[in-house]
């Protein structure tokens, strides 16, 4: 158990240690440090008019160049943000500023959006949950008439809307690229909420499992858990800001139409940051809560060991006290062992001494406190 | 009880988890993603103008068009969300927009108010309390002359607002539809009152409670208490804000008579989230304390177990040194063993020696502190 | 002590819950729902121009008209807002709005200013403490040459403004209807110090009786603490921004004059605000400190058991020792049991040995940490 | 120790709760309850134009006049503010405002500014640290041409300014009586770092001794600091917002070069707040380390004792074992006690227990955890 | 370790403290109150126009002069603020205002920036890691066609940057001196990332000991920690308000390509804060952390000692039992003591209770609890 909640916070924290460590410090700014001997980047295109559309998967950027045109929408994926040459020439030709090429490269950005005059710029997180929370940078330029976005990995949540371009359902196809920004962001944000009911389900079982437990098994899990919350946190808020600022800068590259569905995507990402929210003040009590436990838990058992000792103490004072070996046959000097039956007679009080103190323990209710330990009362009791 | 705890958790979670759970990730934004084979929604309609009220339940949506016109006001309650026809047909005839469908399909929304240009659309959440906290999603569509409310299932809280209509009392028939909107959405919250009540209850109760109870049963219910308080803080914090941007709305659908009545809704709202506040601020001590007093109590248990110990070692050691084996034939060794009416005299002394202890005790306010507990004084004492 | 701690809580938390209680849910908003045969309010008048003051009660609401006019001023006390009639005809006289009549009526409402085209309303809470915190809404309305003032019950703080009325010292004859106003709010607010002093004192006698107190007494009354300062928070935040708000509205019923006394006002309700926040700071940390040095002390005392038993277990092992039955008359067993004064030589040991411990524990300063309440220092040490 | 605490806990609170006593409620606003039989005020006089440097100290307010003019600066210095008639006289001679009038008078005043046509008012809290922390209002009234400053006491921060002054180094005489005001704020301002540097200090102070410490000797201490680090807070703050109001201020009685000095002094004020900051949040988890630190030693020494119980309770077993009085003459009866050495061997099998124990412990860890403490290894250990 | 650990909190401390000291309060503002005796700043200058670039430590500041000019760029960096006449004589050289120039000497500023008419000002602070946090101040002054920075101490991060502008590669000696100022802010807001990843590190660091720990050994660091995290914060966030303030004016200094570029350092300084604020959220549990398991392991021994003392002490009773003296002789008296082999049966007894009592723990768990430590099961379990 503890095995895996180590990984998994070394992969967390690892993730906020990494931020930028590809970038060298002091390189020039807008310099693309991609490392060497990386495979090409995988671009996808689909591009469509009024009558049909095109997909083809392009060998060189220059291949695009026939699908853009006025009328014409144009949505290239790109899949490795490490192919430097690919970047360089997408670059030049839809006039993207260095910078925003190297926001592009070095992943683990804070998501944002930026205007620029002739196309905007917005960075997302994708989410994924396997076992540990595993985010991936998204990147979308959005100019008049073309998409462009990119991925660090191949593998994506956008195949509905792929889909829903081939068949040429809903508004996709009569709507612009900022519509089909709209719509992958919309499809992103949808994929987080899954995510968000696993951890729903993780809190009603550390619910359950904090009542049962009596070690400190948890305590790695739970640490784990609020750097998890913390991490989407930091992804749910500025996702929020970034399309809040783009629904109101003036801009004509994001039609009225558009504008109104944004506001509906804005909507989700509020809903996000509720329940992260929600969810981190549930975690805030959780840790504390599981040490009560297993303090209690523990200190029960003291306790039950301590009213063992007290029972026993009293009657083993008086075993000592005819164990002594006072002269016998001097006056005054310990009747009792010389009388018949007396030692049937201890007996007797002896176990009245034990069971007047059982008594009193439990009309004290000890027995049921901790004792009720003893009594092997503690599943249903709680 | 736990169980009980449980459960309400349980509710309270799945309530989180299931937000935008009909969604499906991927759908094309505006789909109704309703479930089939749900039972048609419920259509109840008032109709009414300087002369006459009308009142009846619909069966088509197509009925309503009659009631429609200048000078009448229309307010039709759809109970159920499922029935994707009646919505459709709702959409076509008030011009609503397909995501705003979607918002009334997909319950959960939070609280929000937007504007259209001529009609504007409001979410709130109904709130009911049957042993876990319920809350229900109505959304109200106010045009010039029409209301429109949904509701997720038959029953609310309307029926003094339908009263009010049919007897023609007050201004409910005078004002228009944004009125009604009013009057419905004022009920609505100052049903939130006696629900909020029910938490101060609560909040006694748990005090005297926690001040009795010596195990951890509180626990769960402590951690229910607060869950629910977070999700009233969600609702009631977005539902002050919706009123508050539609009050500063510039719009004509709301006249500036509304607009007073308005400003008091806020009011309330505010007097809301302000008890909503103060409960989690009380809440947030409650697990601190309780967890407090239940170790205290071990600990008093311990420490009476401790002192009976105390008590008894003294005396063990005395009477083990009685029943050592040296050669009394010796000088010096034990002569205490041959004295007459020595075992007397020890007896005396270990009486003496245990009374002393106990006074010792007694003085240093140990058996008033734990001790007392031996003396039953705790129920007076406290 | 705990029962008027929970008197306390009780009326506190009573206070939370009767919030709005007498506003039935679903009554037409206006409606005054006041009690029935509940005894007429209380109309005291004061009223003055340049040449002499008026003072009369008033039997009934007409009666004040001859009162009202250019150049005069007129201050019309209500003591108490259950009677409908006379809200009513106040209401027809001076062109009240009848939500501002429900607020009067519906006492706990939140502080707040609002303005109205020739008059405007404020609501605030007039403070007293007995025993409990008390408050008491106090709702001013001021228009032009008049303002009512209405209170829930019989007496108040505002008998030195009267005095100065009568002797018309000062500019409060001179300067009209807001100034009264003003000057009657300061009062109130004046009147906060005091009891914001009190709390000051408690907390000096909590911090000297937490160090001294052995037992969870302190709980409950740290609780109320908490719980009254959270009211008083609730109070004072909205009454200086309802000041605030009115000090900055550009309404000709607050004369350039009043406004710098007014603004001399928020100062002091900006001065409250510290105080609670600083008291609100002071009680986080009491409960803690509490349970801490509770908890302390009680390890203290475990501590002093633990070293009785631990210099008793040594030498009850040796008494075990020289009880044994081993055959002496075979070599090499107990020789020391046929040793003259092996009896005294083995005492010695015994005290040496103690004294070994008792002095082993001292120098470790184990005596002067818990074991020093053996001898008494606990009073002296802290 | 704990005397001096409490004493200075009182001083602090006392600060608070006198705020405003003086003030008796329901007094006219501006009224000057100044205290009778005060001695008079000291007035000490600075007056320069271009060629000379006037000093005096002044018997009676109107030895001013001839110190007043065009093209001359004048600050005049008051000691004492319990003097009604030279607070009138002030009053009239520079057209100041009753209510300001009064919070000269009623020190204990939030820092702030107030712009008034013709001048000006600042109100500053002057810092001393002897033992505890003493804070002292400076009133500065600021006009075209002279400077009125109101202390509490005799004795200030201001002489090297004085200095300044008589010598006509820098620019201090060339620049108006703003930029004198200024130069006093910013000195006075300044002797806040000394007294943060103790602070520091006393926090350094602070770390070292609770690792020390076995008892709870530095609670109230801790309690003392803490809200002397609130009372700074709210002299702090208040004194930034109410510089930063100022120079935001479009009036002309501050030049254009007294601006850029301000906006120095501002930032010094902005270091201030954040040192203070830092100093509260260093503060909030002292207490509970401090409680951690002396729980964790108290454990420490019952798991000693109790390692003591642990070893010699199996020893006593064996002692009692062959103390029992079976009858050796039948077979089987405790064989061992008529075997010659048989003494000698238990006496080695308890010393290998006793032995065996305390390597298992040491094994273990717990000799080097609490038991480390029975080695004498405390102090070098951490 | 805690000499380590103090020594870091000393340094930490003693920087917060020193901050402002060499400002003697009440020194005329504007003093550069430089320490006698210091070695001559070092001056260093590289300027460059279209053709070519020289680069030359200078004597005095007067070598300056020539290097000056309409379509040159000339950069100065000052190692050492203390050397009163070069600063005197670039102040006189670039029309710096004196407070500037106090505040370039004056190190430990806030963050910050100002705009002056020809020039601006900017401070930061330029981070290093060696054992513990290090800050340098670093003061831009930023004019048209010059920029003059100034350090504490010889040596910076600055290398790479000297390097493009030897080499001439990119933007850099096409843009102006605005460009280069940026230049330099970005590689020393690079240079934060490295350190931050330490902290990562020692944060994974730090939960594995925390675990493993059984004494307060970390206390101090845990400490130390949070307070290097205080002052990280309180350097990040003022650094991330300046650059933003810095790009909101609207001035000619900045050219509209450096605002891009600066848009992008902010962005980085943006993600700072986030790292630091996430570190502080993850540090803020680490001390209960601690104290946890720490508490629990001791407790965890004490329930062993406990044991051990509850297995043995009904043993004991037994031995007691059979060493008492009742006179056998007599009817009834122990006739166990007078039957053959009773002693071995005794034996047997006592092994099954022993071995009662130790399955009985077993069954509830608590060998694997406490007692699992006794089975060396420790270092396995978790």
């Amino acid at each position: 158990m503890r095995q895996r909640a180590v990984e998994a916070a070394q992969k967390t924290l690892g993730r906020l240690g990494q931020i930028r460590k590809r970038h060298k410090p002091g390189a020039a700014p807008g310099t693309l440090l991609v490392e060497p001997g990386q495979p090409p980047a995988r671009l996808w295109m689909m591009a469509w008019d009024e009558h049909q559309l095109t997909e083809a998967e392009l060998e060189r950027v220059d291949d695009l160049r026939p699908h853009l045109g006025p009328r014409r929408v144009m949505w290239l994926n790109v899949d490795g943000v490490s192919d430097e040459e690919t970047l360089r020439k997408l670059g030049d030709l839809f006039h993207i500023h260095r910078l925003t090429l190297e926001d592009v490269v070095n992943v683990h950005q804070r998501p944002k959006a930026e205007l620029y005059p002739d196309h905007y710029f917005i960075v997302m997180n994708m989410l994924r949950y396997n076992d540990t929370l595993e985010t991936e940078q998204v990147s979308f330029l959005v100019g008049d008439g073309w998409l462009v976005t990119f991925q660090e990995r191949v593998g994506d949540c956008f195949d509905a809307v792929r889909e829903r371009l081939r068949q040429g359902r809903g508004q996709i196809r009569q709507l612009g690229a900022d519509y089909l920004a709209y719509a992958l962001i919309d499809v992103l944000i949808d994929h987080y909420f899954p995510v968000l009911e696993r951890y729903g389900d993780r809190f009603e079982d550390f619910e359950e499992r904090i009542l049962e437990t009596t070690s400190m098994d948890l305590l790695p899990e739970i640490r784990t858990l609020k750097r998890e919350l913390n991490l989407l946190r930091r992804i749910v808020w500025p996702q929020r800001d970034a399309l809040n600022a783009l629904s109101r800068e003036p801009t004509p590259l994001i039609s009225a139409e558009t504008r109104v569905y944004l506001r509906d995507c804005i909507d989700h990402a509020t809903q996000l940051m509720d329940l992260v929210e929600t969810f981190r003040e549930l975690s805030s009590g959780l840790m504390d809560m599981h040490m009560s436990v297993v303090s209690h838990r523990m200190n029960e058992v003291v306790q039950v060991l301590t009213i063992i000792t007290a029972i026993f103490v009293p009657l083993s004072f008086l075993t000592g006290l005819y164990g002594m070996n006072f002269n016998q046959e001097l006056p005054g000097n310990m009747p009792e062992l010389n009388t018949p039956y007396a030692y049937e007679v201890l007996l007797g009080v002896m176990a009245l001494v034990a069971g007047g103190l059982l008594f009193f323990f439990w009309r004290r209710g000890w027995l049921s406190m901790g004792g009720g330990v003893l009594m092997g009362e503690r599943r249903r009791r709680d």
